[in-house]
């Protein structure tokens, strides 16, 4: 058996997909339009879910009040109406793919939230594009 | 491999969070304003899927008409439209939680099917907050 | 022409449909499961569109930063997590219909915001049932 | 951990659930009006998610633009705005129920990507019927 | 002023675009791979709108439960797992585009109600093609 | 009586809201964070509505594979994966805000479409805001 709590939360950025080691024609043969050096954005749509047991006193999984906080202080505070290439720390040498975004909030979340709890981040980049990333 | 086959159903209801053993005080600190004495409510939204394997005659894993019906059943007749607290008899020692009311479904949905099936229950609490249970 | 601003919100309340001077037979035989004594609740969904012409200078037609706070004076704020029938003063004389509802939010807009503009308010009751209420 | 990458994508077609050896009352008893000889139709919505590492020069589990080409001769070409039971071979022998079409298009796709990365589909008959196939 | 109550409602069936008047090659020319003779299929997903005062003492412009046996009775008995073509007589002199059944649904709906109120028909053929029909 | 066909498209674009004879003080106190000189950006979707008369040969307002073909061409190919500002000439002397963005979209179009139909543009932003622009 298992419990998951999820909570969405939303993030407006601009970014690109880029590799400083590639030539431009490279980075424009493996990264499409998502390559443009004048950047493009997305509403990246994320759902986190917290698994392990419903505390029998509370009912709950987690305080879905104290999930929100931590959402916004480690992705929305820091991802939000941002360029992720240029403003955001993790994505300075890491390329900003909808993976790579899902995994840092992954671990970003995973340094705040006790080990007992499995962590799973949904991440659309559009309504047609998105990542689960989960452990 | 595995294949589930999911319905989705839905019912409206008034809840509040609240712990009988608690003062009003330390409900309204565990609860904020989900613990309001006056009631607030929901339109909860239902998926529930069925994992087991497909039919090589009927090519389904479960009629989705006796699915639907058994939530119909034992989800939207006894809890739509109703007090959670006031009117539900599974949560008169129970609080409400969205946890605790995906957690019911899925005990009663799990007394009436075949226990080579797995079931998974999500529940929407509001568009925002959910919850899977499964097992 | 015409351009029509819109903001999303949303507030979650119990309610009951019920008229004070009718028997309780009248009230089930006209509002049916609605008109529980014991409440039942719904996720409310609120479209608010401002019409008038795009200003030249910041290219808006209304700063959505001003419509969302008015929108969380006006309607989330008093009515979020509440009882609608026994603690939103506007429905202690008036039924609250998702029809009533989203006349009340209209008029309270239209009391903070200039009559140059339109106002158009969209209530989802539940993904199914709403309202359009325009002037 | 896990990674999983998803691409939605759709289609329209006719079908009919009909089992070629039983009578038309049995196949009415069975498929109920999902059985009738006029046939009827859906919009198949359907996710494809690719789950394997994040390549770590990429930032890709895969390049989403081969996960969409692949969906679309695999899946949109040949079954969009088709009759599944006439035109679409795979189902000359199999009953085109969601379970089944999910089974064959998981399959078509299996065919075509590397067996080190897993393959989940998730096919929505109507936005209340869908299923989840995955190994 | 005005109020405009709506209901969704959904309906699945099977259709061609065919001009009976025309050859094979003028209606593939015209209509494209709607045209297929094996026929294809949708899920119309339906919003009706009933425009009108809101009664001031029920707070209800009409009573949903009336509309929704209106839609059921006048679309979804008539429509729901048919084949547009053959099987409902409005369709066997008039080309079952998504303006036309929008069209045919007003009008059904017209002849059953105070024609004090406005009518608003709303037609989703696919979630990216859809119609407005009203007066 | 009216009929409005309406068809869905989209587009990912970085922007910044900014007045060039602003102090950048000024810009913020007015713009907040969406004027971020770094850019953030958006998955705009599109529902552009054609008003007319319902052919009465092909039962249609207008071919939706050819609104499809404007759309691509006056608004998909310009502007999906480009930074407003620095990429689209309209921008470059016109404030991106979403009430402009659609704005000129309608403008694109009513050029491309006879003047006996009528145009609406509605123009997500993000999935809380929205513009609608029509004439």
């Amino acid at each position: 058996m298992s419990t998951t709590l999820y909570r969405k939360a939303h993030f407006n950025a601009a970014h690109r997909l880029y590799h400083p080691e590639w030539s431009d024609e490279k980075n424009a043969a493996v990264f499409g339009k998502c390559s443009n050096p004048n950047y493009h954005g997305h509403n990246y749509e994320l759902e986190v879910g917290i698994t392990g047991p419903i505390d029998p006193v509370t009912g709950m999984v987690m305080d879905v009040a104290i999930l929100k906080s931590l959402i916004k202080e480690e992705v929305e505070d820091p991802f939000d109406h941002k360029n992720l290439n240029l403003e955001v720390s993790e994505f300075k040498t890491l390329i900003p793919t909808v993976e790579n975004i899902a995994k840092v909030i992954w671990e970003k979340l995973r340094a705040r939230i006790d080990t007992n709890y499995g962590i799973i981040v949904k991440l659309y980049e559009t309504p047609r594009n998105f990542v689960v990333h989960q452990g």
